[in-house]
């Protein structure tokens, strides 16, 4: 029941969602490479210095995705959500508000609950690149783009494209 | 990338999560037509006299599941969930923890956050029908369990039984 089509069908809303979009000069099947095997997505997956040291994928809805991320400091990360579409080399969405399996998060919950969708459509021999983050409220919204969403996701996406092109 | 099989590959907690399993008297195809179409869902999904006033379904993963509960002393219950598998006749879940779309849900995270699955397989002329609520916590599970969940859930299916058999 998974989409098979790539249309923009997530309603946006400007007060509630963020959103990056990029054209980037790798395919669609090393952007997906990337973001769906646990060695090939902790390289990127933080913009540096923070490093993503633990990385669990279930590939599947319903299915566990787990990164473990470490700061300089000796800060760390450990964050699980739940894996909701699966379309290979077009579209990803997981959250937080879930664990796998589906049960509710206690720890998603208290913190800035929110539902990440990846749209990749093949440009030239590249890839228009679309992450959507969907929150429960302004607030959460606010938080997220504060905690520099827009610059995060843009740095782990250009991390993500220096080192996809070697795959 | 929906589950084809009937499997109870649900991890239950019994700290965690609620679980109503009953063999009834009629088909499959007659539970699930009861469960998944508004005109066949309203007359016996809220245990009497309550009573389900509206029904909206969108019967995919990230579709609209809504209905509007009302009481005999004009109390009113308004709760609208995402779908999360739809494999027909046999299997049905959906959570409170997102709207439809994926978004988290700021009403359903203030209450108290749940996924249900029904699971149908056939046995003889019937149906063993397997209903599960997932909570995040212990204390949503206790709230839930006190609101007659397994009363509450029972006395419905037997509504949907008797309804079900006239289809």
């Amino acid at each position: 029941m998974a989409k098979s089509d790539n249309k923009p069908d997530i309603n946006i809303d400007p007060k509630l969602d963020l959103v990056l979009e990029r054209v980037v000069d790798v395919p669609p099947s090393k952007v997906w490479k990337a973001w769906t095997v646990p060695e090939h997505l902790m390289p990127w997956f933080c913009p540096k210095p923070w490093q993503t040291t633990e990385c669990e994928i279930d590939l599947r809805p319903g299915g566990k995705f787990r990164t473990l991320m470490r700061g300089p400091a000796g800060e760390s990360f450990d964050g699980t959500g739940c894996y909701l579409e699966v379309v290979p080399e077009r579209r990803l969405t997981w959250t937080s508000a879930l664990l796998p399996g589906y049960r509710p998060s206690a720890e998603g919950l208290r913190a800035m609950p929110f539902t990440a969708t990846i749209i990749l459509a093949p440009e030239g021999k590249g890839t228009r690149y679309t992450a959507i983050a969907q929150h429960m409220d302004e607030d959460g919204c606010k938080k997220h783009a504060a905690m520099g969403f827009t610059e995060g996701w843009g740095k782990a996406l250009e991390q993500l494209v220096d080192y996809a092109k070697a795959l």
